[in-house]
């Protein structure tokens, strides 16, 4: 039975689709919560009725609204796309791996009930990161927004010749650019494309926004990080086949002149994390950084 | 009328299309030529024949056969597309820029008169530049080839997922990566894409092919300069949406388990510079690298 | 007169010393504030009795205790030197260049009279700037401290090989590293030594510290910022010859096993700028960034 | 019994001295090595009368007159010091490591007998490597001159500055530059410290010399590759505490103005392999790069 004190009643489980053996382990998991007197939602992407049991499947996007906390089975592509749904509902998130350790999803499987149960008993490291609201503009007109957890990213597309933008900050011309592209990341996305592309490690509760070229013809064109209370504005001024893409996981194709504005998120997302969690580690561990030496 | 001695008889002349001012000077310079004697080819595609006045025009696939030395009226972009189309008749190039200098077209515009006289009767540094060869094998079947004397870039393309591939050079395993794709560039390409990529500037006399991955996932994938006697093979392994690319002038869309053959072409491509040419006094101008201070 | 609102009204002049046209630029200045009914303090190592005429000679260590306001005629090493001294009693300072804008002496030397006036009438865009406060420990007793309005930089010395060193943030390990040094740098630093040792541009409002690898041997060990509320750590595990900079400008040779602890320092520095001043505008302009295009 | 084709009679042994285990390893190898009949030559840094037992003692500075090949025991440090000695006397060099891989000692202490008896009788893939020579001019007259089988590294020493210097390579000038140094490495050393300062990997087979700066103010001054018959001069042009070193193993500190003059070595370095070594398997497995896939 779930302690008094614990604000979870209603638990949301979403897996990365279409894998049997994380399937298996959403259903061991439900069974696991509903005996200890937890209420169960299973997102409808995550199983079919029959791998669901007698748990009661939620469309995705309603999880927000029903659930108190959401568990992820996944990898960090998961997290993500849970991420934008449940930012509007401040539900926090739990991520579980499978085998290899996420940059958000920190518990093992096989570490998977127990942690879970202390976790929703109230023993967690609760983590905030702040999300990014991207809109496009076209001709004043807004044709498209989103959220992104990890990044807001400009590219040329397949064509193979460089776009050229604009970049404001608070209205403040920063520089114009030719290059591949540019990524506004969060500290969450800078462990990801944005660590590739050259730019720096932003820790979590650094509240900051990064602005990362891609492959810029100019080499001064640099990595740099601005406060997260800042409003990024990039316009397309030359590229054909321009996109802008929200956590790799959708896109919206520009026109030369469109302007995409960017700033936080007034939600941040709840991690919860297993006591013990600690950032440096995760770091150290993906990253293969050195251990003590002493 | 040209020196007994000049190799050079037949001159073609090659304008960026579309420029009224450039297609003035190539006028001036054929009108100038044809009174020294020579005999001046117009490429079809760089005038209309009223442009081009008393000189006949000619195919641009058939300048290479005809013309004993061309000289290309633009930037580099041009001198690409034509050194293509010349390097297999080994017809040497001249290269003329109106106002910014270019990395190849190093003689100014108001220069030009002078320079080319000079050139054509014999006073000239020539510089040597390699091209690469490539093949796109599907199971085995050549399904597209092509020069180029910058780069062969693989690249994802507008979806915004990275491609995965594995490489190898002269039939041995050298990494798979996992990046927005990888440069193969000559030392002529070397301060084009490449360089925006983190690659580095490889002399034209190094006899060198230079491989620079695009934005790896792994920070360890660093460039790489092998001998241009090598061939390099790549295998897309994984990725909806990716392409090869030839100078950034045309491409071919690839699917998985594609394989792309690179090698140097037989014929290196000739470009003659005015005497006094300088590759490092050209790469500081463009590069804005320091003076001398003493 | 100063204007009755004006909380200035001791200004104390700093000029870089020896450098004969900045000692006259500094008597205009001094003489024409005295007009004005300022009380004018001349830093001793700025100039001689005679080059300060009826100002009076000041301390330099003292400089703090009795201006309101400082003036620095010079470069961003001469604000450098000052900020570390005026920090503890939160005096204000106001940057003069001769000649090539610096990234804090931002005034123009042709346009300091009247800038000045503004400013001391109250017309200007206040800045903070956080320092950092070092401490070396040996053997738990403390051998020195300083403070940093740049940077904090572990190096090897003169003799060939790398160092080893271990991280701590809040008293959680990091990483151990092997490399040339670590920076640890403000957000004024970071355009600095930081920047040429591929670090990113941190804006100066971001509450952030910047660790930066100098070369180390894993490539994986990249460029991380952090919250500046943090306690940074480093210890060195390795190196016969190793030192800790504090801007450049003093040092303190290390031992092995040698602890440095890293803060922020309680006081901000308040820069005075004229009105109209951008951070962008001033980073566009020193690091050559691209104008806008339409 | 060497077999009667073996062009090796003599044989030197050199281990990394101060290490026990190593020292055994040398006597099993220099006793087996008699028992078929090779004359051993033990480098009398290596081991003690005691240590070496039977085998004869030689002087380091003598093995290259005496020995026809030489195998090291180590690490790829005590390799380079053992190339710059065998260098003018055109000796093999064979290399095995104690448990971790080197650039160079790529046979493991478990298969040495057995590898070493194949290369000695003649089944073995060599490579050859460049080495550098570099002389120090003050004012026209060689002050010091050194070889290099990795790098000449120009630095700036321990005082927390920048050094300034111009490049000129075959007398034509090249850049002049601000940082913290310069490398001037050979393919072989472009896996060391160069790589750790943003160079590429330059294939052993290139004709290369590279230049890498360290740390440079201006981000436009990349590394570079340039043809191995160039002449490379760095004239130190400002620095009170400039030192050039050799593989980092020796130094010769510099006043201002002094010149050091950097060319390929009369003489390649010769490295014997076993059948079976591939250049790429080696970095793949240094550099952790992705294995294949499919």
């Amino acid at each position: 039975m779930p302690a008094m004190e614990t604000p979870f009643k209603q638990v949301g489980l979403v897996a990365r689709h279409s894998k049997p053996a994380i399937v298996a382990s959403l259903r061991l998991l439900a069974d696991h919560l509903a005996g200890r007197g937890f209420a169960v939602l299973v997102d409808k992407e995550s199983a079919t009725p029959e791998e669901a049991g007698p748990h009661p499947l939620i469309e995705r996007y309603d999880i927000g609204k029903q659930a108190d906390v959401v568990i992820v089975l996944g990898g960090d592509g998961t997290m993500l796309s849970i991420a934008r749904l449940l930012a509007p509902f401040r539900v926090p998130l739990i991520g579980i791996n499978q085998g290899r350790l996420g940059f958000m999803t920190d518990i093992p499987l096989h570490e998977m009930l127990d942690s879970v149960d202390a976790i929703l008993s109230g023993e967690y490291v609760p983590e905030e990161r702040i999300l990014l609201q991207a809109a496009v503009l076209r001709e004043d007109a807004e044709v498209a927004n989103a959220l992104a957890l990890n990044d807001v990213v400009f590219s040329r597309g397949s064509v193979g010749s460089m776009i050229e933008f604009e970049v404001f900050i608070d209205n403040q011309f920063v520089y114009s650019q030719r290059s591949d592209g540019l990524i506004v990341t969060t500290p969450t996305g800078s462990t990801a494309y944005s660590l590739a592309s050259g730019g720096p490690i932003l820790h979590p509760t650094l509240q900051a926004i990064g602005l990362v070229p891609i492959c810029p013809q100019s080499m001064s064109n640099r990595p740099i990080a601005v406060n997260d209370s800042c409003e990024v504005e990039v316009m397309l001024t030359r590229g054909l086949d321009a996109r802008v893409h929200f956590d790799g996981q959708s896109h919206c194709d520009l026109m030369e002149m469109d302007r995409v504005h960017i700033r936080r998120y007034r939600n941040p997302l709840r991690i919860l994390h297993p006591v013990g969690y600690n950032y440096y580690d995760m770091l150290r561990h993906k990253l293969h950084w050195g251990e003590r030496l002493l």
